[in-house]
């Protein structure tokens, strides 16, 4: 965390700080803060909040107790009426008294138990991105936020579809089992090819695409709602909390 | 539910509707709904969310679309600045526009899958209540909200304790895994036979007593915080939601 606070290490963070988990950063002024809590909570796969800092505070006792989220993310963006403004490595001079932090769950915790579990990830192994798709799944919608549900998609061996859903199961707080298995188009994609965020990936022919929730959704929703002022980690660029990966499994 | 709502059934509703899923009912105004949501978030295992409602609408759209939170719970209590004021069969009269109805799990989930897997439950079979306690373990306060977690002890015979654990780990939406096994000194409770809420019930040579988060925190809790107005189920008399408890199960 060192090396991100002097600016070191600007960065995407996958594959660094092995073993604990990254969290997807939302920070929204308070009047909002009820209504994207609220979302989340009706939303637990897309959304699934790890922490909320009080107003004001840019602490997050739970996860990471000594760091500040104004400065211990490698790249923010800044978003203004919905639309964005700005990359920055230090939030300090946005930062308002009346604002709020969400942490979420983000894919790598999961990830880390497939692997674990000798199931690899295509886009590791192709130095992408994982594509990421809008789909035709609402949201459950709650005050001005809602919107389409955003999935990632990872092509899995057919014999071990099962072993993927058992293994992200235990992981309700990192979006948790596939919300999706097979035929894209069930779920309103239509090319695999073009993913609506990050890097097509290839698919072999023992393979099935599967598709998790992602925590990609909460951004675009909150982006779509037009919030005056909203500041995000940069894709890629997470928070890295104190809270070792598997102490988000149940049972 | 019709028979809730005609007043013809006003009693206690544990053993009524088997196989769904009941539930504890907090209603307050919305300027404290931001803080009571981030208390439940931050203390999932005493307040597990099931539903909220929209500002002003009585209706929990996920768990019980066709019920009006204001007729279809057989009692409700009415608490003025943190104290008893009423008891009543229809809140209509009390409701306003900016309030907020939050469900949130109830033990009888469990209890039913304790059940099902050849554990009794001793205050069924001596026709009381469940015996609740305070304990020494704070929860995580959010603004206003703060105190002491409530617990319910179930005696439980020594070689089916690790099956408890198992059967209930499943159901984190309905209080989940025990928080405590064993030696009641260890969590704060000084005598077993004079509980805080419900009644003492006996505990056999070869059980122990298991302690489980308990859905009176939020209410204890959100007394101790005297707002102006907050309207609860009596105890015991909870709401009766359209969703089947196995629904709840996570793998």
């Amino acid at each position: 965390m060192e090396k991100i606070r002097c600016g070191e290490m600007t960065s995407p963070t996958s594959g660094h700080a092995g073993g604990f988990t990254q969290a997807n950063l939302v920070i929204l002024k308070k009047d909002l803060a009820f209504e994207f809590l609220l979302f989340s909570q009706r939303n637990p796969k897309s959304c699934p909040v790890l922490d909320v800092s009080e107003a004001g505070s840019s602490v997050a006792r739970k996860f990471a107790p000594e760091a500040d989220l104004r400065m211990d993310v490698p790249k923010y963006h800044i978003y203004r009426d919905g639309k964005f403004a700005r990359e920055v490595m230090d939030i300090t001079e946005y930062w308002q008294d009346d604002m709020v932090a969400f942490l979420l769950g983000c894919s790598f915790t999961f990830e880390e138990a497939l692997i674990a579990n000798g199931i690899g990830m295509r886009h590791n192994d192709e130095g992408c991105n994982v594509p990421m798709y809008k789909t035709n799944i609402q949201t459950e919608p709650a005050g001005i936020f809602h919107g389409p549900m955003v999935v990632s998609m990872r092509p899995i061996p057919k014999d071990h579809v099962v072993r993927a859903v058992q293994v992200t199961s235990r992981f309700p707080d990192v979006h948790g089992a596939p919300i999706h298995i097979g035929d894209p188009a069930f779920i309103g994609i239509s090319d695999l090819d073009e993913p609506d965020y990050g890097d097509a990936v290839s698919i072999n022919e023992n393979e099935v695409p599967v598709f998790w929730a992602c925590g990609v959704t909460p951004q675009s929703v909150a982006m779509e709602s037009k919030p005056e002022l909203m500041i995000t980690h940069a894709p890629g660029h997470m928070f890295i909390t104190d809270v070792r990966n598997e102490r988000l499994g149940v049972i």
